[in-house]
């Protein structure tokens, strides 16, 4: 089988996301992408779970061609294939329908960044996007949909800040591996529990402070790392 | 055994319930029809998920006379004929208690289309029935369900809002097969949960608006549908 | 074995509590009593639920001595035994933590009835008790606490209303069967829930409107019931 | 195996954490420590649950120098050491994430005690403690997180209050074994849970009264101790 190892990857990680809980019916999809051939494989549109074989993982190419696959390609592929192109480094992308981050998503409201959780994954605020105009949603959709992203990342970097929410959508995360991504997602949706439950507390809460934002997401990412075993 | 198939689909639905975590104790019941014999197979009232068999499938016609079966029908049985009578096109009918449905019919509320969740299943807001008056529950109490379903029903088109919340009671889906009225009937707890917590954080939010709304159902439903594969 | 059918309905039933989700770690009990013998069996106190037999349940007549057991009852007994003295018609007693109803006990409401899946098993408000003076508690605790539930229920009929909230404790429910008093014990967790989602969509919603309450109340209690199989 | 009572006791605790609920993907940590030779096991950094073997846990002794394991110890690390040395009487520390007691720390509020369900485990509120400097954070970080729960409890007795929460962070929790720690952080969670729920539906509760708090503290802890079986 060729493109084999992206294929299995990505049939891994999609068939983690229902056993997380992060995915309810066929609301979510997982990309996985081979950057030095251009190319990506991507779950097949509406196809339950436990049907899903790595044979069915459909291949496109950078330029959104058909490579290779049987079954027609999620309908969210334009969206993946934004985010490959303007995002280098990522491997991957994922998905999700997840209920809290996408009631942050509903509410036009970015993820606030209230404690340790947040700031182990996300260095600040998770970013709601502006809502697409008329025109945008009449056009290509789903690849506008990539670029109101690429648009609200302006001046961030993704790699510090890996998932963004889509007005009244849902949240997109991504990753170096399809592992890292689906594990992303699952943080989103976390410390999005995490944060509804504070704010009903406490409606007013200030952001966690700056330092304690610095000092847990270096302690996991960059050269002075020392969360977790060496390489 | 007569009417095998929409009992034996009938069962599936029923016993479908439990497992997707919509239906509690024993608060909720499945029937299919046959609109060409003006048929309906319902579950049994009262019997236990675990007990169920395809046999226990009480068989009545649109009149609401007993055509086969040695168990009395649930006690929502009215309500489902009323629906299979003024609702064309449709061949299953979902009633549970799923909770946070329930929360907005017991707020008399209808739930809002927030997001891209909500509009790939609805073109619309789901809506809360009136109140029964004393007269309408004195009277054939379930048939009356139906009916004031059915008016508040009145010029809109119930395959595109394929659910309904009877105000202080809880949420009736329906649909052109059992397991695709379980499937809305699930979508509607999900968006009912996701709105729930979306006003927790927004109380004032606004719809999702109407092209986003447009882009989504027809995306999934009729000519210009692309989600999913091809037939 | 001696008082066999009543440690066997006990033991069944305690195992029914983790199962259902409504009790965490030991925090909940089960007493099933033989009114004409005026004798009742009752778990040991703070023993897992894994480990519990149909031996190890503790046999109490209705003056509160023991009649057989190896291990200490309940912290709980002299509630459950208060109960059976002054509700008759009663046979089960269930106290459980469940944490929607705690949330109604902490908070010091009467959960309202706000729909059909309160008003089929429940008459009414469930209540909640006073506070319990410092005499009182410093006194038998155990036993005033049985007093101010009894209290509550002047001039109701708790058969009635099956349940109640101790304020700043949790709920008791019981009924005619340790079966029947546990899905009671469940059938309010599961209201409490309801209405915790509705009073956050609607703070002044009022109360199902009393003729859909009866309708309901008597569709499945006393001899016009409906619901269910015939006996 | 050298220290293999408390590596295999530390071992089950932390496999306990994933299976209550407590701990999502690796947010959690256990600790035991032997106080008589001052030496303490700890889970290795960053490891997944499901791969943790008692050979895996790393050995420190109370002045923090590495005295077995291969693995890098977990990297809370001196927030344990800390409160073995300022906490006499307590053999085993259990740091978790989980959401309702995180909401607590994170609004930068007390967890007050609304019920018997708390009092039956802590003797007062749980304590949030104070930000930590911009150099405190700078410093010995994990260290420091340590002494600003000492100082949280100056004047109060670590037994009595066996948990608090770590300001925009998460609880810990610590008791006489890591079961009874483990037992204390879910029983954290739970009662976090509830009064979350009681809040909503009452922002101006009042705690639970004294006079019932020492009763149901005291019911379980001291010499005048009557819950559970005879030791």
């Amino acid at each position: 089988m060729s493109y084999q190892s992206i294929k299995e990857e990505c049939l891994v990680a999609n068939l983690a996301l229902p056993k997380t809980g992060l995915v309810d019916l066929t609301f979510g999809n997982v990309s996985v992408a081979d950057p030095e051939r251009r190319v990506f494989a991507i779950k097949p549109s509406g196809v339950a779970y436990d049907k899903l074989t790595a044979a069915d993982m459909v291949i496109l190419d950078y330029e959104g061609n058909l490579v290779e696959g049987r079954l027609r390609p999620s309908s969210d592929t334009a969206t993946h294939r934004c985010l490959f192109l303007n995002f280098p480094g990522i491997r991957a992308v994922v998905h999700t329908h997840s209920r809290s981050a996408v009631a942050f998503a509903q509410a036009g409201l970015d993820l606030p960044c209230l404690g340790t959780t947040h700031c182990d994954y996300f260095h600040g605020p998770v970013p709601v996007t502006r809502t697409l105009t008329p025109d945008e949603v009449a056009g290509d959709y789903e690849w506008e949909t990539g670029r109101v992203i690429v648009e609200r990342f302006s001046g961030m970097n993704p790699l510090d800040i890996p998932a963004v929410l889509v007005k009244n959508h849902g949240p997109f995360a991504w990753g170096p591996s399809a592992a890292k991504a689906v594990e992303t997602a699952l943080a989103l949706e976390i410390v999005a529990d995490m944060a509804l439950k504070t704010l009903a507390l406490n409606p007013s809460v200030m952001p966690a402070p700056g330092h304690l934002l610095d000092k847990h997401f270096f302690r996991k990412h960059g050269t002075g790392a020392y969360y977790g075993q060496p390489a």
